[in-house]
């Protein structure tokens, strides 16, 4: 007999969500009786209805505002490698039947049923965030059980996210397992990036630009393109080796300048691309002044609201950022404008960059609205964690 | 000298919106004194602020709901074979952007400011659908440009769409120019389906699915694929072509059966694609009850929702087709559901997927949600012409 685990309460009628489908419950939503509170962040727990009922499993964490996030609708599920080996199979059965080759997110958290993990797969290294101390505190068996699946010859966790401060936990970045390079390599297609996945932005490449990669670069074929914020090169190499004449990438970070050159040289494409260090507000009001226009023009920002209370500000940034961007686009050319800011919805975040056109005297068409690739799943009952938007502007 | 144009004005007040971008101005909106109530529908006018002061050229029809409709901001813009050939060549330029073949919607009305008209190219032909008494009045100088752009075959005009009715048009069919066999040929890739465009459903095929089917069809590789609501066969074709053991299709329209065998025939498929007649909602029914299962389900149904009034009963239906269909998707595999009724927006849409699919007691994530293909761009000022919603979910 195991001993049984620790039990948490729903107040009065605060199941009706858990009970639809959705994965969270609230701090607020929960009796937390003096025993509630003593758990220690992380603990496994099932979760009742006040009548008893048994809801699930999950891990629950006091000092949390979401206090408890579900593993699995059967509360007598055991969390253990078993359990992490078939969530991490399923993730994986529904990327190998979008992707060939074993680049791509692994597991997207929530809408894999792994709350608080995020898993990157560059070819034999895996690369991790534990976002929550349920996840956290369930470390070894994760890596024991991506042993068994994936059999990585590296595991870097990157725990270095804004968003383990909220659950108490510290940041730091580990190499668990093997060792890693100071650059690794990233395939996309019948190209190679480089990608820092130690110190680089997130886990080190965006994988969730990749279709809009591959739509929007080869639009800048036979023409000058435009990467605002180019980040690891991604856009601008693509472009580069699709038939553009000249890519001009600007980007505050030194890093990045470094990876992008870098990827640039290993596609052979460094004569057509000119990264440069630049402010990018700046840099865009330089270039309208001076008269320089693109057949295409990327706008990929780093989130512009990381809180609520940045949304109104936020928004402004995304309606400038395209009234700069859209001046730069010659007639019969393309503007795409993505946001990664969780907070911002597809419908708002489309009406400012429409209105930031139409700020730079430009009429056009939306030719695509388009979110992240297939291995970045929605939940369900989490529609705002399709946090990535872009729209793609044919401009007159 | 030429004669000036009659002069539409809008009420005190009403010009923000047309002057922030919007297309259109509606009846109420408009001084509808005795000369302006006197237009003949379809004519071609200036429309001006109280004061006089002008904000563009467009079609005026005073029997319509919509009653101005924008064809150019300059108010001396010529709305000759000129204006038609410039805005045509745009579009076309916009498409062999995305397209090596001749096979797509060429002019998306608004979105290629166009407003009415709706033309697709099928190689040599052009199928026009004209759907306001303005885009009809200009048919002759239409037919011409087109004749200069695109030197077609020939040109079929369906205008038997329900939106001439709101404009006081007739419905009728013609073949303008040349001569149309009872099918034509698409080409998708390296497909081959076939065609109606004289008595099939809307212009006779859906080209604002190719995008989907290229994404949704291959799922099903080594297992089974049931489409509901097959049309001319393009989700179904495309599954059996790239590996589908078996597809099974319903649709009650027996032009439907012979199209869809048609293409299966062309392609050589036809001993993969069992096309039947069946009401779908009862064959969906039967099939649950008999324990059939399929790796892929396709349910792309005609408009459940053609009017405001039928939102509530409509999404109901969206709701019902999402539970019978996710019953019978096999664990592993994937749902795709779709909607072309304008008046249903992608939140609500989404949210009644995602209920149908709890309501099967299924759980899954949602892998991708888009609307149609780059050839049906969206007006910035009209979202709601973002008519087409779809998602793809991986049903556990």
């Amino acid at each position: 007999m195991t001993t049984p685990l620790p039990r948490v309460f729903l107040q009065h009628g605060r199941d009706r969500r858990v009970v639809e489908g959705h994965p969270w419950a609230y701090s607020n939503e929960i009796r937390m009786d003096a025993e509630t509170k003593a758990l220690p962040p992380g603990t496994v727990v099932t979760l009742h209805r006040v009548d008893g009922k048994p809801l699930g499993i999950g891990s629950f964490n006091p000092h949390a505002l979401i206090s408890f996030r579900l593993f699995d609708r059967d509360p007598r599920a055991t969390i253990d490698e078993g359990f992490f080996v078939c969530r991490l199979r399923r993730a994986l059965d529904l990327r190998r039947r979008f992707f060939d080759r074993p680049f791509y997110r692994v597991i997207h958290a929530e809408a894999d049923a792994l709350p608080g993990l995020i898993a990157d797969l560059f070819g034999d290294v895996v690369v991790l965030q534990l976002n929550t101390a349920g996840m956290e505190s369930l470390t070894p068996t994760l890596l024991a059980a991506l042993d068994e699946t994936l059999a990585p010859e590296a595991i870097v966790l990157r725990n270095d996210s804004r968003m383990r401060a909220s659950e108490g936990l510290g940041s730091e970045v580990v190499v668990a397992k093997g060792q890693v390079g100071e650059t690794i390599e990233v395939r996309e297609g019948d190209l190679v990036f480089a990608a820092d996945v130690v110190s680089g932005q997130k886990t080190g490449w965006y994988f969730d630009q990749r279709e809009n990669r591959a739509v929007v670069s080869p639009l800048a074929a036979g023409g000058r393109m435009l990467v605002v914020f180019f980040f690891s090169g991604g856009f601008a190499v693509l472009a580069a080796c699709r038939g553009a004449i000249e890519v001009v990438g600007l980007d505050s970070s030194e890093a990045a300048l470094g990876l992008a050159r870098r990827a640039a040289k290993i596609n052979r494409v460094d004569d057509i691309c000119q990264f440069r260090r630049a402010d990018a507000f700046e840099e865009l009001q330089r270039l309208a002044k001076t008269g320089e226009r693109f057949q295409v023009v990327v706008a990929d920002p780093p989130p512009f609201v990381k809180s609520r209370k940045e949304l109104g500000s936020g928004l402004k940034g995304y309606r400038k950022l395209a009234r700069l961007a859209a001046t730069l686009v010659e007639p019969g050319g393309f503007l795409f404008v993505a946001s990664c800011s969780h907070n911002v919805e597809p419908g708002p975040f489309a009406a400012e960059v429409v209105k930031g056109l139409a700020a730079a005297g430009r009429t056009g068409r939306i030719v695509r609205s388009a979110g992240a690739g297939p291995d970045h799943p929605i939940h369900t009952h989490l529609p705002e964690t399709a946090y990535l938007k872009s729209l793609l502007v044919h401009v007159d």
